[in-house]
């Protein structure tokens, strides 16, 4: 048995953040039955895709959900969603979406048709605009203080903000479905993804670091800020990071780099004592230039072993391909991976849940649908559709099977 | 009433991803016990600091908890811990940390003190090794592929898997809650803040980009990867980003820069389709090459309230400190935002949570604790000492209150 084995959710949704919650939610046991329409939503053909033009986007965003294609348009087809959001039962009711459809896949109409229902809505801004993680990242500051000091303005490649919001829908959808049990009351909860943004600008003492201290954080590369955290160059090419934000994590790297004296030289010549993590930031250029020569005379090979045997807290810079190839926390080495057999795709590494479950065994990722897969068996197992209704609606073209 | 009220969280924790998911926790309205040593957690200083020294970081992470000031050292502080962490009551019992105690705190000791105890642990890497957002994201390929082509490794400064590993903490902590519910299991659920961010990994498709396409990803500057995007100079000195991600997105973008002509010559000559996302990414050179003079030639002020009217989906760049000065989102103009006067800090404006709960009203951020404020109430009303008891603990210096 999983952790959310019975409960039952919809999915009405594109791209990153929503997907990523209804997958979590799968993860976790739920029956997640994601409805497309009939040419499938606007992220079927999101990059990377395959040669073939399969999604590797959509596969890995949509593991072991349930799949409808239904013609929204029609309002047969929207007849069908909403009895699917709404269908009775003490654990279904939930519905999870980021589409901005009005009208009859809105709260006020859904709600309707199950008093109790609740919706999870994301949307782009607060006052319901479009943004997406490309657009929330530059407004409000990230770019700007990215990369090297000088540079242009760097926009990360991890959409950070979808994915943050992705989880956050997660919580908020299990907190008001423990509400509702215990109160009988469902509702509408609505995020929008610039508010989460902007709350993290708040919550990582950024905002206070502007309207408190009038510092507005300048670039500084790889350092780590505020305390001392910096990539070296090896002898070999290869490059590291290397992190002493703790004191145990100063006092061990300083250890292995036999850096002591040196250490306290320099603190002494620049009145700052290294112990304290706010003293190792003012020193930070400091510290790298005497740092930097260790690093520059030793290959990987010396460097590896040496800082995993102290337990520093390290890691080799790695491309994309280099993590995968060479990390076996990226492959089935790790109990999160397996080799799935993506229909469209083939077999290659597919991560599950991180999570382990002590009363609950470690299962497999299952593949993402292909679209409409479960139509048939969703119109029969949560509307009582029988195969005839069913065989109609398909001829009619209302909803797709395969 | 909030969603989570009555529900107990015990926290033991330091820096970001569990400290978030306490405070998230906390927003929707549980009592949320956060325990630290007389000194205060490793994170305690962590910058951003103000001028004398209080931390920006921990007042914005830490908001609405509790705060519990113990002699973690000494067996009595360990009794008071273990007590809090077990204490009996349907909606109690749940311990959130990524503390590393063998021992006396680890799953094993706790569950002989509460048979039904729920634990979510985070750790650095599946086996125990420690590593934080500043290591996972160089060795799983991120900087390689962040920034200008040519330019070298760049890290985010977002501590994004942190953050994402954060939420994911409170929905595992919901669902587990949930299981007990249900079935009386609790468990120890256990994840790595690697694994968040390799799976991550294996979800965007970057996995599948490498294995399946044999594609390592190149630096491609600020272009939305695999449709088009790009940041754009205007006249005025200012940047933006635009996006056509989906077909309504590139239409609009299209329409409003009056480019339709140009752009169906450009398609011709190269032999791409630009209705497909796929080949506006193929031709996103040729196509930025002709839309720049148009921004180049163009103010913000012209800019921003064409594309606004249009509904585009776009932003203009901005320093932490332009957004938290010009952007109406980042003040108490948004509903999100207070001027929340913290301890020690002053008042500046502070975010709430980014939910809107139809059935719960909106509540201001609560300051985060002075260490050791609730010391005395928690012990009496979690544990039931009584006012001598709790005063012969702080006498003896087992626990400080303040």
């Amino acid at each position: 048995m999983k952790p959310l084995a019975g409960l039952r959710v919809v999915e009405g949704s594109a791209f990153v953040a929503v997907p990523f919650a209804g997958m979590t939610l799968a993860e976790m046991g739920a029956d997640v039955i994601r409805f497309d329409r009939l040419k499938g939503g606007l992220d079927a053909k999101r990059w990377p895709v395959t040669a073939s033009g399969e999604s590797l986007f959509w596969a890995g965003l949509n593991k072991g959900k349930r799949s409808v294609a239904v013609d929204l348009s029609r309002p047969e087809g929207r007849e069908i969603v909403t009895a699917l959001i709404t269908a009775p039962g003490p654990d279904a009711g939930l519905f999870l979406t980021n589409l901005r459809v009005r009208g009859w896949m809105d709260y006020p109409a859904l709600v309707t048709q199950r008093p109790d229902l609740i919706m999870v809505s994301l949307t782009g801004t607060r006052r319901g605009e479009p943004a997406v993680d490309y657009t929330v990242n530059p407004g409000i500051g990230f770019p700007m203080a990215t990369g090297s000091p000088g540079s242009e303005p760097v926009a990360h490649v991890l959409p950070a903000f979808d994915c943050i919001a992705g989880q956050m829908l997660v919580g908020t959808l299990l907190a008001a479905e423990r509400m509702r049990l215990r109160s009988g009351r469902g509702q509408l909860a609505e995020l929008a993804l610039k508010d989460v943004a902007a709350a993290l600008l708040g919550h990582l003492g950024i905002i206070g670091e502007v309207a408190v201290n009038g510092v507005d954080r300048p670039k500084v590369g790889n350092a780590l800020y505020g305390a001392y955290g910096q990539d070296f160059l090896l002898a070999c090419g290869r490059r590291v990071m290397v992190v002493g934000l703790t004191d145990r994590q100063w006092r061990e790297l300083v250890r292995v780099l036999d850096m002591a004296a040196p250490l306290a030289e320099l603190a002494a010549r620049l009145g700052l004592d290294f112990a304290r993590e706010g003293d190792r930031w003012h020193g930070r250029e400091a510290i790298t230039a005497l740092f930097a020569p260790w690093f520059a005379a030793r290959r990987l090979e010396e460097v590896g072993p040496l800082f995993d045997a102290a337990g520093l807290t390290w890691s080799v810079f790695r491309s994309f391909a280099e993590a995968v190839h060479e990390d076996p926390d990226l492959s089935p080495d790790n109990p999160m991976f397996s080799i799935l057999d993506q229909p469209g795709i083939g077999p290659y590494p597919v991560p599950g849940s991180p999570v382990n479950w002590g009363a609950c065994p470690r299962t497999p990722p299952a593949p993402a649908p292909v679209l409409g897969k479960h139509t048939e068996a969703v119109l029969a197992d949560v509307l009582g559709m029988t195969t005839g209704q069913i065989g109609r609606l398909v001829a009619a073209g209302v909803v797709a099977a395969v």
